[in-house]
């Protein structure tokens, strides 16, 4: 029973509607990004729901709200409204009163409780977002509701991505096929002081508010947060899953591969499309990290591995540099076993059992010329555990994109 | 009681020579630094010592051998050798071969045991360090040995360093004058696979090695290990300080500022110093953190603004973007109340008790034009522990020096 991965969005699980519109808050740009609020609504009103948020002390108005809700209302959600072009962070009290006016429009929209509406916005950090445009926004996107408006919804929540990213996931199980859809926007930062991750699953599967919860956050750990752009977390990253339970398919554990195999299909793919579509990313970059003492061994390493700077700049130059991947296993704070670490860049082992094979550093270096490969850091302690993560390459465009603001 | 920063070197206090040759390990360089090999010596014999190292558990040969050494001597050491060019790091069991021949060698010439010689290594990793070089190269340098050869000394343990670091500080007591002396390498990581942090610091006070250890390892947290340029902890940084005890001035409290005001003048000095000369740095950057509810708060709130890519382009770019500061600060795991927090750019008070100040942005960006710069932010705890660290730009030459190792 394995999943498969499909074109798609969140409209492609039963039971979801959805719309992308243009209501002003970002600047229009009608060759990448035209939209500008999008609305994803179940259409059999209220249903289960689970998110996760970004663990940003200085979190933003509409991630607070939304966090609120979905305690208050029990895991229960029937549609979620998002903005673009401004995050509605860092904006005191007059912040938290516009998400509340937000929700509540999307509410009367959807005809629901205000606590069963979820709110995010993304986009420039400390301006004001106007109350006035997003209404007029959730109007128009009301109107525009449908099972076709998943592409919009994907182009509405983009700010400077390069790419919309976008797939779905099905799986035939004895009980029947469910599906998993799902949308997400990442990183490129050329407007200033914008920095976020969102994504916003649905399923068809029926499933309990709490099964959905554990669900989406064993998942998550495996693919949102193990992967990379810059090491920075932001002030409004959040992840959704509804679940409108159309398909009749019943999940009672949240490891049940019948809900966890796609929605790890579908999460996997975006979180990688995110790093693949990074500040100046040329390559995507799978990290292992295999012989960890723990699993929280392994992923320390990794993270540590994929953020460091010495590690990205020698492959974004083609550098099968095994002492920076060494170095930075070694100061991650992973249990680290010099005499017994292994490094292999694709399938060439240029550092084994702690000794160095620079004769085949050519090699290495034609895997690292790829627009995706994999590295393979062994930490020498002989444990079973490990964990891998993505990353991409660090270029002098990223310093460009995010040093030349003013110029 | 304060301490002066004056011109000099690990030979301005009494009790100590140097000298710097070349012996063959570094590509010579006429022009920058022609030196490759330094021995520093007591010229009483064995003398108090005491020395703090790398935490990176792919910790190279000499570092091991040195901390072994020092524990073996009862922190006595007659004197130092550092060789640059080669890191002996990830050298296996040959590198150690080698390490412990390159101690003895020091020791014959010094006329002491084995392990009251510090040994250190600076350059390539993963490269063989050639023996017959390193002893025709301890002869050479302990035949030139003299109260003069301190500037030779600084120049042969430089890498790739724009230029030298060194310095002393003096200090008058109702005892007599102590004095500190140091140099220090930093990172300029053109030549690839080369990481590395050295201090040497030496004063004339008399203390027991323990007191040493103790005045040491608390000065160090407030300089040397509250810099970054990259967040890279190398495999073969060290700082070793001896005492002579020629002044005659005792130290039995670790916190005595007879021995401590002189000891933070030079270390941080040199502290600063390698930040200055950072790779790709056009820009020295304090940061303070204030506000915090503890010290641990304080410094880790400090060291993720000071190594967020966010953080520093912007600040490369002029740009005073308050919402990436407060971002990282957001997500450092110390405690952070986003209602009081501020961000205060020289002395511009941008972001102040959780409101912004935008139309403040003209004056903060020509604070940011200068070259050293001052950034505050306050946690907005309440808390009265603070911290500062210092940091540099993040420029494209960054990029450009570890990713062009193959062009």
């Amino acid at each position: 029973m394995t999943a498969q991965r499909i074109d798609g969005t969140v409209t492609t699980p039963l039971g979801f509607t959805a719309a992308g519109v243009y209501c002003g808050i970002k600047k229009p740009n009608p060759v990448t990004h035209p939209l500008d609020l999008c609305l994803i609504a179940s259409t059999g009103g209220p249903v289960p729901a689970a998110a996760v948020f970004t663990t940003n002390q200085a979190v933003a108005a509409p991630v607070v709200l939304s966090r609120d809700h979905l305690s208050r209302s029990g895991g229960l959600c029937a549609g979620v409204v998002v903005n673009s072009g401004c995050a509605n962070a860092c904006t005191g009290k007059a912040g938290m009163v516009v998400a509340k006016a937000m929700a509540a429009a999307a509410a009367q929209a959807l005809g629901c409780d205000d606590d069963q509406v979820f709110v995010s916005s993304t986009g420039v950090i400390g301006v004001p977002l106007n109350l006035e445009k997003i209404r007029t926004g959730i109007t128009a996107a009301r109107a525009a509701q449908s099972v076709e408006g998943g592409q919009d919804a994907t182009r509405a929540i983009m700010t400077t991505d390069p790419f919309p990213k976008s797939c779905a996931a099905v799986i035939d199980t004895p009980r029947g096929r469910v599906t998993v859809g799902g949308i997400a926007k990442g990183s490129g930062m050329i407007e200033p002081r914008m920095a976020t991750m969102l994504g916003f699953l649905t399923t068809d599967a029926k499933v309990a508010p709490a099964v959905l919860q554990a669900a989406l956050r064993r998942v998550c750990d495996e693919t949102f947060n193990a992967i990379t752009v810059d090491g920075e977390c932001s002030t409004n990253d959040c992840v959704l899953l509804m679940a409108s339970g159309v398909s009749g398919v019943e999940i009672t554990d949240p490891s049940d591969p019948a809900l966890v195999e796609p929605l790890r299909v579908v999460a996997g793919h975006l979180a990688r499309e995110i790093v693949r579509g990074g500040e100046g990313a040329t390559k995507l970059v799978t990290v292992r990290v295999t012989g960890a003492e723990s699993l929280a061994d392994a992923r320390l390493a990794a993270r540590t591995i994929c953020n460091s700077p010495l590690v990205k700049t020698a492959i974004h130059g083609g550098d099968p540099n095994w002492g920076r991947l060494i170095a930075a296993a070694g100061r991650s704070g992973a249990r680290f076993v010099l005499d017994h670490a292994s490094v292999r860049i694709g399938d060439i082992d240029l550092f084994d059992d702690g000794v160095p094979f620079d004769e085949r550093s050519p090699a290495a270096a034609d895997v690292l010329e790829q627009d995706h490969m994999v590295i393979t850091v062994d930490l020498g302690t002989g444990g079973r555990d490990e964990a891998t993560m993505w990353t991409c390459d660090f270029s002098a465009e990223y310093v460009k994109i995010n040093s030349e603001y003013r110029t």
